[in-house]
């Protein structure tokens, strides 16, 4: 495995790989890897010749008061996993390198960055998209892998490579989680034992309402209560909703697909998860069904 | 030269010229060609092994009240000179492609696209930066050329292509004008003979300061103020202004290198021009020096 810290030198290390007629593919990822990250390094190193994983915490994808400075970095821990994994390259850029002191040119998604994580987290998406715009710049990817647990994210990603006509392929892997439910998550580290037994009425919540739709609950008012009534008094909720797994617009009532979306604060960790309704809804998560 | 409306199609047939190591090269227009652009042409030309022109009137890019219907276009004649000078493609894309329905991720430029052109046309280089980068990313390009009439824009997509960390080179093609000075524009066609008459007046007075600049003048006032003296009465003036060529910041007084620049109606036509100061500013706008 090259580690590669310079945009330049890896664009034209892969360069050479390329013009054999290798594959790309591209894992970027914010570090502090779990096997979340692992799953999609896996997928992607079954799927391509020539494997990228960046690890970069994006300055622009944190607001003001967020964690960017307690964000978790474990360069040396990280290196280890992916060097396992067979990956080719490690691009661990510079916050100078993407971020020069005059930067500013920006993408702006559109409305499915809107509402949930775009309404609580201002600006957010826009520091995704551009961040990851640019490294699909430096990288050249002909596929790069998403986890289904930032779905919105995935969401508006997708959109920004159709918008921008962008020759990629966005690939995604299901939510990895602790055999008690809960979704891995760099964050859950911030987690005390007493924090970490209420947020698993986070994936309880979202359980029971899937188990429910699958019994043929078709209410969305039913299913939201099923989920919500596992969480209150636990979870400090920021929003509990459905939504189409790829506009993030309000699914139709009854609902027979949709995405069930949780955000909350569990003390002062800030947690999401979600879970889809419905098989059209687990296929576009990476589910097999 | 083929004739390619769509964009995946392009992408496969470039991609092939790719994979034997040419170098492509790119440029972009808006159709209604005249020999600003075929200068540019000729410059790719000469330098890359693959060349693609684009003729697409990118309807992002105009504001409402502006000459989006009336623009000219004459494909037929555009195809045939584009012939003429050995370009491989000619890529037309349609409007529906570039731009589906449910369209709404844009490319926001920042400071250097806020004055002048960005004041009088909001929203113009958003769409302008926006329509490049997905040209882009259809194309593939090694290099793209603009021409150095289009001043802010050259300076925005050079931004652009820096701050997204875009693999392309940027060149620029000095502009061509009549031998009476009018800088070429497809908007020229719109002029009656005495509107043309009128704005002679825009080079005359460029060139104007132009020469008192080569002759030691550098009070950015008697600079201006020569200009204007022969526009007044002749063109309604939008602005008349000297700014840094890269961040179109205003320069210091004693002006040492800038761009003087120039937009304002004749009649019911917009027209735009402008001449460096200075040895670095003239390199900058492609003039040899």
């Amino acid at each position: 495995m090259q580690v590669v810290r310079d945009g330049r030198a890896l664009r034209g290390r892969i360069d050479v790989c390329r013009r054999t007629g290798a594959t790309v593919g591209f894992v970027p990822t914010m570090g502090a890897l779990h096997e979340g990250h692992l799953s999609l390094v896996r997928k992607a190193r079954e799927a391509v010749k020539c494997l990228v994983v960046s690890i970069f915490v994006n300055p622009l994808q944190f607001g003001p008061g967020e964690d960017l400075d307690r964000y978790p970095r474990d360069e040396e821990g990280d290196l280890a996993l992916l060097e396992k994994e067979g990956v080719d390259f490690a691009f661990l850029p510079g916050e100078e390198e993407l971020y020069p002191p005059d930067f500013d040119t920006k993408v702006q998604p559109g409305a499915v960055a809107r509402d949930l994580e775009g309404a609580f987290r201002p600006g957010h998406f826009t520091g995704v998209c551009t961040v990851v715009l640019k490294l699909f710049h430096l990288v050249g990817p002909h596929a790069a892998w998403f986890g289904a647990k930032d779905a919105q994210q995935l969401a508006v990603i997708r959109k920004m490579v159709r918008d921008l006509s962008m020759p990629v392929r966005i690939e995604v892997g299901p939510t990895v989680r602790e055999p008690d439910g809960l979704a891995l998550s760099s964050r859950n580290r911030y987690l005390s034992r007493e924090e970490r037994e209420r947020a698993l009425s986070l994936s309880r919540g979202l359980f029971a309402a899937r188990r429910a739709h699958e019994a043929g609950e078709r209410s969305g008012a039913v299913l939201l209560d099923l989920a919500r009534r596992e969480m209150e008094g636990l979870v400090d909720l920021d929003y509990l909703e459905i939504r189409d797994p790829h506009t993030f617009r309000p699914v139709p009532d009854p609902v027979e697909n949709g995405l069930l979306l949780v955000a909350g604060k569990v003390g002062s960790t800030r947690l999401i998860d979600n879970t889809p309704l419905g098989k059209e809804a687990a296929r576009a998560a990476g589910e097999e069904v």
